[in-house]
């Protein structure tokens, strides 16, 4: 994944959350572990889901958000400690689909971006994302322009 | 992403690695966690960098196998408790880096498939794939037809 | 936590499982990282309550069986990669909570012992543990003398 | 493990660290698994160490701390999203060991507590603490009255 540049810039995204680093996100090379930076995104996956989907409406809907696909592109060594922000914003909207773009930042560089691919589901398998979700989405998309 | 189907057939892959899940690799909807996945990938790559790189041939060269791209596609839902099979295989080899596929098999469904991309580099960053290397990677090469 | 001798030994214990390590278990200093070592004795007290109480049983008492308390010592450093054997079994049996003590092996050498406390509740709280579920962890007791 | 009342309060201790819960620390029952929990304990062990013997100091000696003994009471289920405060302190100072009081609190309540015996090592093993170590950690003892 090559993302185009203004996916490297933390001005492009609506929305972010600052993880600390741990310990435990360390292997053995003395950097973030590859895996642990999943982590990351996973925490500015549920931010964005959290504000995009409320839980009352997540209840009522009984709709679940299955990740289909992730990619993620490793651009510089993270390391620890200190904090990492990780943006979030909405790049595509489809029919019960849509993809969440993430970049993770530590001192003002960016470390890595991340693409995840989700279905909304019910329990019988993929649904037509509601009108109200899908305004919401289109509120939070990415600012390629700024 | 979209893998062909013979990279979701075990056969394709030359070698193999079974992990036991494990109660922590759950999340809270009762499925193995996206990111826990992650790990599982993790112990293939593993596997398959040491048949091709010898630990003696890593010491003496000094090079280092870093991940630039990860991309992984969710199949289906994974349980605990339960082995997961990981195959691994090289599906390219280019100057510098090389390209990993992967796919997870549980009671012989496959679950989800993985491409790495991963860079050789030495201090000074990418090298040249070393003879000895690249005939190893070569050897261990996905098999599209069987 | 100063385990008497007979517990660092593998035949003292009625159960155990095979829990092969992972590179994402390792630390920064190389070895096994202490907290990701609660991820083994997890499995082994996963694998004696699998025993001890029929998924069927728990589901038809609604029981769950807490953990009030864990004390680990650590005897040695462990290694990836690489198997750990985890050894189980019920160290005591009070009216309402059970001791699991465990152990971990590598090699041979014992690595690590646990000791868990572990409370049966239903929705309102602590309770006695019912007959038959007190028969079963009777059946599996260490073994002090062999 | 039945801590003192004194240190199931915020105020008997001397340092503490906010870290933030994440998805990933959750498991199948929806609450923050036993095993994640020791990751938060070993930040508050890290920030303490970090702060009684600076990086300088560790290089130049080439002593190490490692962990002989974690004991865990688990006191209240804690949840996410959320942070969790860690507040850490020195319970007792040895010869070659110390031992680290560690409480975490959510909501203002006191939801675990912990032990950990370290002992202080260099290559040839346990070493008696050196006296500006020695000085450090007495300044960072547990306040058992206030």
């Amino acid at each position: 994944m090559k993302p185009e540049p203004y996916r490297l810039q933390r001005a492009s995204y609506p929305l972010s959350v600052i993880v600390p680093t741990r310990f435990r996100d360390l292997d053995t090379l003395g950097h973030l572990n590859n895996v642990a930076l999943g982590s990351f995104y996973e925490e500015g996956r549920a931010h964005l889901n959290r504000a995009a989907f409320p839980k009352e409406m997540r209840h009522e809907s009984g709709l679940r958000m299955l990740i289909a696909d992730v990619h993620i592109a490793y651009l510089a060594e993270a390391h620890y400690p200190g904090d990492i922000e990780v943006a979030a914003g909405v790049l595509r909207i489809g029919r019960s689909s849509y993809v969440i773009a993430l970049a993770l930042f530590q001192n003002s560089a960016c470390v890595g971006a991340c693409e995840t691919v989700l279905v909304v589901t019910d329990e019988n398998g993929a649904v037509e994302i509601p009108p109200a979700q899908r305004a919401a989405l289109e509120g939070l998309k990415l600012k390629a322009k700024h």
